[in-house]
């Protein structure tokens, strides 16, 4: 075995940082076995040099992080800052100065994978971001190799665990989605400025990650079609309940049926209860993948936080470690399939629409046209008077609508939808959900 | 790109060995685009030459496997034959003549994994397997690489789909066990003669490589404790469901609280429904890891079948093969930890004990006693008088005696069953069966 160590330089030292430096000293043994060498801990870069980091020398710490990473005897960097910049710049010069790269940072890997890959291969050196989709849960590897064999057609996941802790409040406890926020922050489970994660931009930039591996080809994060959860009401999830369903924020990414193009989208849904992803509670994450020879597989568990986060990332450091040894690299970019990424209109999807509408003759008549006339075929209709409807302008009385459609092109569906707002005995379109996971 | 092609030799060509022929075909572009060369199969060794095996090239056809092995010119040997020899034999063969080896031998990767790891080691080449554990789902690459900068605790898993068929359809509906055999033979889940499902030897096996691989240690086979599944009854299924539980054969790999043993079993096993295995339904496997960073991570898929083995083999053959490019190897054996594995007994665990008892005062006392004798702390405990129940030799009638214990040593629990036995109030052990899951 070699005794000279392999340096590492880490950048950041906030959650998950400390505890990669932690699990670095506690299992220094364990990881020497594992590596075929020791690994030492040899700068981490920081904002704020003054605050006391317990089991980490003070003499690693630095400000400079563009001098650690060009120190030119750093063999591996790992990049938990998050953010494009500094971040890209970093990466950037580690790689030309000889290191590998371990990031978890999803937004820059989505944003510019491709141009960060492209300087690794010219390196010879290695990038890798399996902390950068859900967390703790092996994905980007089993995609990248175990599936290197087969064709992947659907990747459906639940990788954000913010967002999934508000909606599994909401349907637990009928908590409307501020309360829920509320309390996702006072746990720790969203943060002060939660954007991020309600609007759906962190998982849009891992939809963008888990298509272009899972489809070999390039998806940027401006592919992903984005809807948040801000506006799913109690009264949602009371409609999902009557389905049988319950509401998640998807990633979806899928190869179109002749396997030509690619979609990839993040949106609210409902999905049945008998759906594995309906049972993922609190803030979990979970991804199902759909292949042609594999069939379906799940993978579950802790997509945040520091330690798991630290698991991903270290279980990164060893691969990377063993291919600076082998004077090897792993599996880069792969992006020969060069597919097209179809628009939201494209993507073949069901809607649940809940209309306020008149309550008298012909109204389902009316109603039911306007979805033939857009070739969009209706699967169940339930219409309800409303006890305390007061009459319209009209002179009727309210109902209310449910429609739940087949399988249509989401083009047709929104024409249908904008249509439906058109006619005047409908008051109002109460809300309208995708149906997914059947 | 390099242009030679890489020459595959396929031992076996039945269910899997056909469809990863077919897949080798008809993905050819894909495999050489992710490899970085092309894939080429140059022999297919099989037993009954005459056999039409649609889609492969006639000329490759040959019944001595031993020639093809040490042709020579062969890149990566793929073993799907099964058993122990004359597997064993071949694969050493073709490691010894420069060939790296995917196998999806679960049972002599359990018995003499270690010496073939050896042997590759020394040649320089790649022994890989993931299709030996849980077919299609990434088990082997993620518990070996992703989890590689972790602690692993843990491994609870359904991973053998034919007993899972068979007792999810005793749970569902109610079927004795010979009837639920029945279905699942005639389904063509379980084989002409199911002794090596339905005792765990097949379960056994694969808990083994699992032990073996998260614990950074060597497990044999005949290190893991092993109980089949023949006889649970009906009755076990109604004792389970009035605890909220149902019955799954669990695989389970333990580390010891101290970190210094470690313990491997097959069993069935009382869980929880609300826990994820407990959902795992007809012949799906899905495994549970726990580990100390990462938490709890669960992997399900179809644990067998052509398709699936074969995606898990064709994941193996693209690694090995971009290894023989790059002139690297994968991780092999890791095995440096060398803790021992101990005993049945020294697992700690929790019973379900069903007794029937004479129905008359004192018995209770006289049970629970030999608990405390034992060491042994009930959780709680259930007494129903039997409305049919005849008086015995001592004119009591009949009652049942339900005790479900806190955790134990399995030593001690054995013990206490035991005892109870030879009390003259105790006319028998109805059933006895371990908690999990909790």
């Amino acid at each position: 075995m070699r005794t000279r160590p392999l340096k590492v330089a880490l950048l950041g030292c906030g959650n998950v940082g400390s505890e990669v430096a932690r699990i670095m000293t506690t299992q220094a043994d364990d990881l020497t076995a594992r590596i075929g060498a020791p690994v030492e801990l040899a700068g981490v870069a920081v904002r704020r040099p003054a605050l006391v980091r317990e089991g980490i020398d003070p003499a690693l710490i630095t400000t400079d992080a563009t001098a650690l990473v060009k120190r030119g005897d750093i063999d591996v960097v790992i990049e938990v800052i998050g953010g494009i910049e500094p971040a890209r710049s970093l990466i950037t010069a580690a790689l030309e100065h000889g290191a590998s790269v371990v990031s978890a940072n999803k937004a820059l890997i989505a944003q510019d994978g491709a141009a960060l890959h492209a300087a690794a291969e010219q390196q010879g050196r290695d990038l890798y971001y399996e902390a950068a989709v859900a967390g703790a849960i092996p994905l980007i590897r089993p995609l990248r190799e175990s599936m290197a064999g087969d064709v992947v057609n659907r990747v459906l996941g639940i990788v954000n665990g913010t967002t999934n802790f508000i909606l599994d409040k909401m349907d637990t406890t009928g908590a409307g989605y501020q309360e829920a926020l509320d309390e996702a922050t006072a746990l720790g489970y969203a943060e002060a400025d939660p954007t991020a994660d309600i609007e759906g931009f962190d998982a849009a930039a891992k939809a963008a990650i888990l298509a272009g591996i899972a489809f070999h080809t390039r998806v940027r994060l401006d592919d992903v079609y984005r809807e948040g959860m801000t506006e799913v009401t109690a009264a949602d999830f009371a409609s999902a309940r009557e389905m049988g369903c319950t509401i998640k924020l998807l990633a979806i990414c899928e190869r179109a049926a002749d396997g030509e193009s690619v979609t990839a989208r993040v949106h609210p849904a409902m999905i049945p209860r008998s759906h594995p992803l309906a049972s993922v509670r609190e803030a979990y994450n979970a991804v199902f993948v759909e292949s042609e020879a594999a069939g379906q597989l799940m993978f579950y568990g802790r997509g945040a936080g520091g330690s798991p986060t630290a698991s991903a990332v270290l279980g990164d450091l060893v691969a990377v470690c063993r291919n600076r040894l082998g004077e090897a690299t792993g599996p880069g970019e792969s992006a020969y399939s060069r597919l097209p990424v179809s628009p939201m209109g494209d993507v073949v999807t069901r809607y649940h629409i809940s209309l306020d509408v008149a309550d008298k003759p012909g109204v389902l008549a009316q109603v039911a046209t306007v979805f033939a006339e857009h070739d969009v075929s209706i699967d169940t209709v339930r219409q309800q008077s409303r006890p305390d409807g007061a009459a319209g302008a009209d002179g009727a009385s309210d109902a209310s609508l449910v429609v739940v459609t087949h399988r249509a092109s989401d083009a047709a569906l929104t024409g249908t939808v904008a249509a439906l707002r058109d006619l005047d005995t409908v008051r109002g379109v109460a809300s309208m959900m995708r149906v997914e996971g059947e």
